[in-house]
């Protein structure tokens, strides 16, 4: 049983009550308690030493990654966060200088984006460091963007270049925030989602939330330099260490769909407003790509289009417990 | 360095924003988010396998646990939970109905308090078990009872009966949040804490947040029939695995003061209300004891006092990382 399915299993008739607007199964809760104009979202992310760092990893990346995951997951839904309680389970003996520079890390992210630290947890975790974060933030009553609004016709959008995040970016990436706020507040957003998994498994949240489809074109799938330079590096080494190649596709394409941890926003509009929100895009935030890579279909599944056909996408995403 | 001057250090100079009333360092951080009668609870709080559960901890057992131990911090600020999020990391390795079980034990108790599970996360931790509930909850505006009100003459007041917890209350106790509703809507409540490291380490939570000390009376603290018997088979047991014997009490005292996961609630109020609310206390739940344990003073520690005269308290409770 992979992680999914023990997720679906887990959240089966869970207890509700009339806060909750969203319970599981998008990338925050989303709770009302009667505010006149804003709804309050709900997150927690950990992170576990030697799974997503290394003992190599400076603490300060540590504690930073720990806070931005959880922050990327309220941009997916265009909220602002608002604090955090920061649980640290460490082993008996532990570097209190590390530790110290694991909360600094969280603390200088929190500090810029305004984030209050309002406490949390030590507790004893003996092989190994594990940091949760538990977030709340906020978000216009009504404007949560969801994982389940995508239509047929819809275009899709994803910000950002993908692949190679395990070079370096998953401890340096800007959770879109800002981004994911104007193109709410100037958009109709169908749907939403952060790439925490890699596009062809995250992809996969929101057709199954919004029960369509998806064609990607290939060529417009923008691959980063490191998912290059890593695939490079890779076709010259060994057969004990084979490059990646799934489903056909060499090796830098199928890092940008499957390694993960990009943290970009991958989000969905109807047809008729993409070249609108494409040209004022470049205008708002004229460092950071945005690329229509494909369209929503009813079809389920997701079709992969080159200049030889189309093709079904049978990678998936990063996966916990394969 | 053990876990409470680990957590002074880390939680000095965090950043804040208008939303936070009171962050780090009380049972929960309190929340204002311009609700016109509420304050938001917000609290995390993880168990760990070999720490507070064995293998031969009933999985159901283990959920129940976890929830349980962050509803008694929304009780010790006499507020009432209403949505919670599950993270469990796991082995690579894990048997599915053991975790479904385990998830069964959160569900059923959040289902008999009103409690929403609103989602939560898997991740791995490769040598064992690890469960953190991230909870929210409501209190009154202005009506969160802290660590930090107890004032020189207050009675010190503790429900139930203390010590022999690991014999099986850690994983069966009820989270006292009727009882810590109904005193802090009937009477002044000036500082309340839960019992989760043993009464001597928490009450000096309350004291030191308040600036003050206190006399304890030993013969008025509550020993369970369990510490008595623990203690009882202790006594018998060989050199290898001594009684407990802390600053000269006898073990069932020792073990009331020092066990910890006891998860009942301590207070303090004017001496002046202390006789009222014992008689309303005896009409209201007159299965629970409550139990007038001593006052607080002026001078700073813990003194305790019995036939022989009073003496400084050496006992802590239990510290993580000592």
């Amino acid at each position: 049983m992979n992680e999914f399915e023990l997720i679906a299993r887990l959240t089966k008739s869970l207890p509700t009550n009339p806060n909750v607007v969203i319970g599981a199964g998008d990338d925050c809760a989303v709770l009302d308690f009667g505010l006149p104009d804003k709804w309050l979202l709900f997150k927690t992310d950990a992170i576990v030493g030697g799974v997503h760092f290394t003992k190599d990893t400076p603490p300060e990346k540590i504690g930073r990654k720990a806070l931005a995951r959880a922050l990327s997951d309220i941009a997916a839904m265009a909220g602002t966060p608002t604090a955090a309680l920061v649980t640290i389970a460490l082993p008996q003996k532990f570097d209190v200088k590390f530790v110290e520079a694991i909360y600094d890390g969280v603390r200088a992210l929190a500090q810029k984006l305004g984030v209050a630290i309002v406490g949390g947890e030590t507790t004893t975790n003996p092989e190994r460091i594990l940091i949760s974060i538990a977030l709340l933030g906020f978000v216009p009553r009504g404007k949560a963007v969801l994982r389940s609004g995508a239509k047929t016709g819809d275009v899709i959008f994803v910000t950002g270049e993908l692949g190679g995040s395990p070079a370096g970016k998953h401890l340096e990436f800007e959770p879109r925030l800002a981004e994911a706020r104007w193109l709410a507040e100037n958009f109709s957003i169908h749907a939403m989602i952060d790439l925490s998994d890699g596009l062809a498994g995250d992809l996969r949240h929101i057709l199954k939330a919004s029960r369509v489809g998806a064609e990607l074109l290939k060529d417009a799938i923008p691959v980063s330099r490191a998912a290059k330079e890593r695939a490079r590096s890779r076709a010259g080494q060994s057969a004990d260490n084979p490059p990646i190649d799934i489903g056909g596709y060499k090796p830098a394409i199928a890092a940008a769909l499957t390694e993960g941890e990009d943290f970009e926003l991958l989000f969905t509009v109807a047809g008729a407003d993409a070249v609108k929100l494409l040209d004022a895009w470049k205008k708002q935030f004229p460092k950071l790509r945005l690329s229509c890579i494909g369209k929503i279909t009813a079809d389920e599944g997701i079709t992969i289009r080159d200049k030889t056909g189309a093709q079904p996408l049978t990678a998936h995403g990063y996966v916990h417990f394969t």
